[in-house]
């Protein structure tokens, strides 16, 4: 059943030797338990059907422990494969559950957006996350849930799931503020001293933006259906949390839109500037070549070695060769400065 | 309630330390009253429901007033947090009231499109206004309401709403037509003169562009949802009101879009002026290097110290040399006048 | 009631000291009647019933007259509003009549298209038009009203409505079609000298592209509203004449998108021109300074007043200088033709 | 009723003064005739019912034969001023027919493609067709109908329609191979020997392309109408026909698109390739210059006439000069390889 | 009936002499069967009404078979001409069975990517595949229905349709890494050396990825389809794997479109590196000829002749001017190195 994975390096994720975690916290509005690193089956035991079951995953290599929760939450062979290969964020009804998978952003590093692929499986008393590896921005947010600050305790899965994707969401800002300082850092260079360099920087920028946007289009697709969810998963005092979310992503989209837009206008400005110091570099030769080289021309010709060259022999002819040749000069600077070349 | 807040600084205003104000002008069509910078709990009591009671907060930095309102109204905490982050223009429909946030323009300062940020909140018989600071467009209006000049005292908080929104979108057409004029300032520049500092001033209002675009669309969207209302808290007869603030929000992102046009051309005229003053250059370089690096050459030889030269002996040496690198000179001219290079 | 009226200039038209020209002319099959320049008490109380009313006003600075007809008419506070001041092409029904508004484009004068805006109200029985100046294209049009040619006089207020509409959309095609001629004159002197002046007169017609745009395609979802009516003011017969004009619309649209793509094909043209007469420019200096650089060299050598020289001595030196010069010259002329230099 | 006619240039043809020949083709299982060049009227009362009565008219300038068409199968006005006016491809339904209009190209010729408007009117046992000029694509066709091939004589005229749009749109395909072997053409030539004229032919192309594009985004619109007809003019059986025929117009659209952007790629590589030409001179240009101008300063430098230079006098100053130089030149070209501009 | 065959060269393929295979596997739950290279007559009546009946043809060009094919499943004839000619992706409802028509892709070759249509039609209880040459990427797949692995034994024709689409697209991901990799080979080199040939192959890779969205944009579009069938040719538990399928699709598109920003990406570095090198190269001419034309200038006066010029008889004339010409190089060296053209 498991077999089934897409063959192409791009598109499955080789399995790593980190060991996986697996821990499951149960609550509702009194109780709270929580329970990590215990064998699946265990774990399994111990779902409570009145409280709130989150069960996460971290690391998805060892095929066994995923494929007993798929058994035992009768998981689809298409779900668990989505989860195992590299998708895009998407939301999909089943009948028993809703199937969420979206992108985690970590940070930036070398231009390149490190991110790990997060999904969950969202039930009507359970609340199923996978993640790639170790590591989230959970932590604090499990605190809370443990002291019983904020509203979480006293609502279902579904309000859960809302905080979780907000956190993620929340980090997404936090991503996008490194871009958008990358583009002012860009942008002063590229004002001062615009080399190939500051060129390829604001490409890598485009980059960025670019592989941000693949996260950021389909989630909001995704998300927008969760807002106009019918199958009665997602409470509906709770739809409109996500919408919020929702927004937050909207908001997100239309920032990269002007980061987009702000890159594309740097890079016009990164060449005009080019051009203009190309420019100015070309006039200095024309001033300097368009001076000198007929000045040296009149030299040449009292150079000649003419038997009969009568102003050679004039007592004046050297000074007035002299003076003739700075009026030349003189004529020339002025309509150099007639034309705006200095 | 009030804890959960975007954390990243792009989505989250740092508190100032001004006083907040409260006003709270009270009106039907036969009775006026006004209350400035009194208690939130007495300005609360004084509520009354045959008036249209509209409650305006300046400032939003003390967060017990907007809990304040926040617990009478009942408002939502999604919705508290929108009003006190920096969110995008939208409405959203509640049980009991509307909301709606938009963009209040101010000016135009370094490049740099200065505004804040207005919400409201439309119930039956009230309207809660919350700006980012003190100091708005409404201060004749208000008076018009005292003097009950206009239709306002004789309809209820939805025709108030589109009055204040409508004073808002009314500002946008000074900045825009501010941005025009810089357009217009550019282009004689560009016509006349092409300096890369134009062509930065040029990406200066491209920015501009962008970041009232950024304003509008949104907007739009909301004003459309507005003109579509069902819920009720907007009358039928206020509907086509609302639908002429969007007609004019339609025509601002049409002149938006007009403007980003003309900014495009801008940039493909300074672009090719540019190149075509380098073109001009270089025809210099080339007429002056192609005329007289041959006649160098040519006094060169004439310059050669052999033994055997008999030219130099002749004594029409010297004319002959001349009167030949004057026709040489001549052919050049007309050779270049051919090809249209003066 | 009147006074609510845009405040910025972009968006308001300062009143002129024309006087305000009424016309109104009544018919039905059997009868014709037109009277003009009577003051607009007297002409409302002579409308009839039974016929079709039009009632033409030139001029809009005389607000006294347009309120005495929105009374009569009752027309709404918003609508005179859009009479009034510039406003983009549209369509709005309203409870006892149709609203439309749209441009009248005259011509192009310094690649600037002159347009005045045209309003027409039209209820069952009457239809009034409100122009800004006087002069329009309905001279013709009205002489054949009286002389009951076409099928003008069977007809409605609704089928006037679409006669006036379809003279000022045919002069639309007029006006396109200077602009045709315009891009024509330009693509040739592209072909033969592409100068800056050409280019900037391809910004100019980009330019009259835009606004063009602007009037088209607002009237184009205006008559496709038409199209739609479904209030009974634009009977069923005659909705196919509204699709007709729309059709011309679209076509309108469809040749200002053609037109948008040839002007851009020409700057790239113009462009391209420009960087091969450079080139060329460039391929000329650098034959000759490839050519009689390194040949100044040689003769320059031989210039050097060394006392030790002895090919200076030799009777062959100076020949054999020149023969190698020769040779060098010839090598270098089947080089740059091998590069295809010339 | 015929009077009203799109006065502008670009919107009505001249009438010719070639003669319009009118056919007469009437088929159905068992029978089969053809009538040519008869008069109007006698061809009207030989209109059957029981068959399928193919009416073409060649040339639209004789208006009378129209209007007698028009009254006898009740055309109209506005679809006559269409079948006369150029007008962009359309389906358009009307009580007791289909109109189709649409463009049937012929070939090109100096970059322009030929084209003549061609419409039918489909009714329950008729198909009208009006072609601007004599000769079209369906010779080889009409021997069929006579010898009864095909399944068209089993069928009503619809699948006449069907079959006489088929054939036009196959005609597309000619001319679309014809642009493509054009781009293959100038392909070669782009990556040979990049001039002006190459990229005006790409320019040319890009012309052709925007024309058909013209012809066919409205076509498939129209045919998309067809395939979604519920007039009862097209039969249910008849239906996936029109859907094969809209199926090779989106081909065909599929093909424009991809020949747009073969296009703009060649503009690129062009425009690239002049460039790294003009980079090549250049460097040329410098190498030598860079080369020789110092070394002309050297042997200036002992060509001046001071009378105290005692290099002048060493017996061995002429070698080392010689020898220096040489070792410049050596460093300089070493120096060019380094940085590969070799 | 097979004579309507598209007439233009880019429509049709020619016939081949490669002989065409045929081979039906039949197969439910217990059994299994498999016949290859049989006479068509024979395969037709092996047909098994409990069993899924997959019948492959391997090359198109012997249209008897093909006939025999459509005159049992009575196959409409615009389908038969679908499948003999190229046609894009597509799926078409038919009343007995559902027509899907797609492109298998094998390589890039040149970088043109080679392929293959293959269409299928899906009945209740058979499946036909029609390929255009022999070789496919079934081998394995058709191991696995022998030795019943997986799930398809136990399920109908259209999970097999669904398993054969799978493989097709999975094999998109090969061909779209290979892309991926010309794209990070270009990118090296275009980091490291840019030339003419370098922005030849990123037009390449263009041309493929145009290539490829051809292809992939209808197929989503069919799948698309596929997975709102309500035909009943599709059973309700397999939709969610064509969903699946059109997932993968998604992706890939998206992939492109990622590709295609980061061609263009490379498209302006390679542009701006030329230029930048430009630029060096034109500062190094500008430098040696500004700090060398000047001096040559200034040794040429002193090889003037002149009878008079006092300096030449100096003792210190030639030091001094050695020392001038020193000092004015420094000075120009100076003012470089604050401009930063070192």
């Amino acid at each position: 059943m498991m077999a089934k994975t897409k063959p192409s390096s791009s598109h499955y994720r080789a399995p790593s030797d980190q060991k996986v975690i697996l821990e499951m916290i149960q609550y509702n509005e009194r109780d709270y338990a929580m329970q990590a690193d215990i064998p699946v089956d265990e774990l399994i035991s111990h779902l409570k059907k009145d409280q709130v079951n989150w069960i996460n995953v971290d690391g998805l290599h060892e095929q066994s422990i995923i494929v007993k929760l798929g058994q035992h939450f009768n998981l689809h062979s298409l779900l668990i494969e989505d989860i195992l290969s590299d998708h895009q964020p998407k939301v999909e009804e089943f009948d028993e559950y809703l199937f969420i998978t979206l992108k985690m952003l970590h940070s930036i590093k070398n231009n390149k957006i490190e991110y790990e692929q997060i999904s969950f499986v969202l039930g009507k008393d359970f609340l199923l996350s996978f993640q790639e590896k170790e590591g989230d921005y959970f932590g604090e947010f499990r605190q809370r849930i443990k002291q019983s600050t904020g509203r979480v305790r006293s609502r279902k899965a579904d309000y859960l799931l809302y905080r979780l994707i907000d956190i993620i969401v929340d980090n997404y800002y936090t991503v996008l503020d490194e871009v958008g300082q990358q583009i002012e850092t860009v942008e002063e260079e590229v004002y001062k001293n615009p080399t190939v360099k500051e060129f390829q920087n604001i490409q890598k920028i485009k980059k960025e933006l670019i592989y941000l946007r693949k996260a950021l289009y389909p989630l909001r697709d995704a998300l927008s259906k969760l807002t106009k969810d019918e199958t009665g998963f997602i409470e509906q005092a709770s739809i409109r949390y996500f919408g919020d979310v929702y927004d937050h992503v909207v908001h997100l989209i239309d920032s990269l839109d002007t980061y987009k837009d702000l890159t594309s206008g740097l890079m016009d400005i990164h060449i005009n500037t080019m051009n203009a110091r190309m420019n100015e570099v070309m006039k200095v030769l024309t001033v300097i070549s368009t001076i000198f080289i007929p000045l040296t021309f009149i030299v040449g010709i009292y150079g000649m070695n003419f038997d009969f060259m009568p102003e050679l022999r004039l007592e004046w002819g050297y000074p007035i060769v002299m003076i003739s040749m700075a009026i030349v000069v003189f004529g020339m600077i002025r309509y150099f400065k007639y034309k705006k070349w200095f």
